[in-house]
């Protein structure tokens, strides 16, 4: 069946999941890249977004791997595919990846201003959803088949989903960073009230990986 | 020269430092006890506040050591003394912890209602400290000697001493666990443009213990 999950989303100490004022200079917002050393340098970053040959492998890496395995359809806020902001404008801009982007299946971006959809290289293809996280999601399930959904972010967009408690795994890497501004993804949501518990805890120096579920606690975890 | 610190303070993945609706019966909030897993069973812990005999050693227990080294005075707020709140009751209550309570040096309860100091076994002094933050910290100073000066909590204690740039060194534990509701330590704090920067990280399957300093990073933090 089709699950709805978040991988490799990186808060900060702090709790922040993006620095301040994203741009063109700062696509993870101001102070953003420190927040995602555990994962540049695994094997799998680097083959299936950088296209190269080494990279760490270990729990790191792991968590890098899951984050791509058995998903057939991605959603995006349109800041994770532009820095554009109102109507579209005319440039060309097709997504922060270059020509081959690192999603290689249906990618549905959040968006209140309609265009075609834009076939990239290697399988992605982005569509531009216009009617609401809900239906977005619906077209998302259709195109995966069997395979999973994955919210990519950014953090409005995973708030949005879990408020209507659509996701079902959510993988959290908090990183060893402070950002001091920012968007928090915890802020105004109870997690323990939309009845998420930890399901799994492991830890590397770069990271500390969280893995949520619904309705799902480790044994010792308690009632 | 006497630092002031806050040690083996732990939040939830969520970012709350105790859990909601404070009381007899919860000490630390509702849920708060699942923050603290990576204490309870440390040998310093077992020691040092329970007078047993074995517990558990490595880095859990590291920390829970550096948590007691050198401190020379203490500084609560009032919820970690009392689960009164206002004008004291004449109900006989000294704290939380019985008769030889863990601090074993004078401990500055923060308050607005004046009352004369409480001396316990093991070498605890309550003082009652009505005149504000700043005062307190200068009696708890002097008290302290050459000694550090902890800042105990809670949530709204550090926040306040964090605005004021008094905090030279925090030692966070981040446990793998949600509360969902509760204070959050970080509300409303920039850790970053007040000077904080992460200087130690070390992870276990219980907690994810991470140090800031004002000032200082690490060297591969970047500047």
């Amino acid at each position: 069946m089709t699950r709805v999950r978040v991988n490799a989303f990186t808060i900060s100490l702090d709790g922040y999941g993006a620095g301040p004022d994203q741009s063109l200079d700062h696509p993870l917002g101001k102070g953003g890249e420190e927040l995602h050393r555990w994962v540049f340098p695994t094997r799998t970053f680097q083959r299936v977004v950088l296209g190269n040959d080494d990279g760490t492998t270990g729990i790191d890496d792991d968590f890098t791997v899951r984050s791509f395995d058995n998903v057939g359809a991605w959603i995006l806020g349109r800041n994770m595919f532009a820095p554009s902001r109102g109507p579209w404008p005319d440039d060309g801009w097709k997504g922060w990846w270059g020509d081959d982007p690192p999603y290689h299946v249906p990618t549905f971006v959040l968006t209140h201003h309609a265009r075609d959809p834009i076939e990239m290289e290697g399988g992605t293809t982005f569509h531009f959803a216009t009617s609401g996280i809900h239906d977005a999601l619906e077209q998302a399930r259709k195109a995966a088949g069997d395979k999973d959904v994955r919210i990519g972010g950014g953090v409005n967009v995973i708030q949005q989903y879990l408020r209507e408690g659509l996701i079902d795994e959510m993988h959290i890497a908090i990183a060893p960073a402070v950002l001091g501004q920012g968007e928090r993804l915890f802020d105004g949501i109870d997690l323990r009230s939309l009845g998420y518990r930890v399901h799994e805890n492991v830890t590397t120096d770069l990271a500390s990986h969280v893995v949520l579920r619904r309705g799902e606690a480790k044994p010792e975890q308690g009632a």
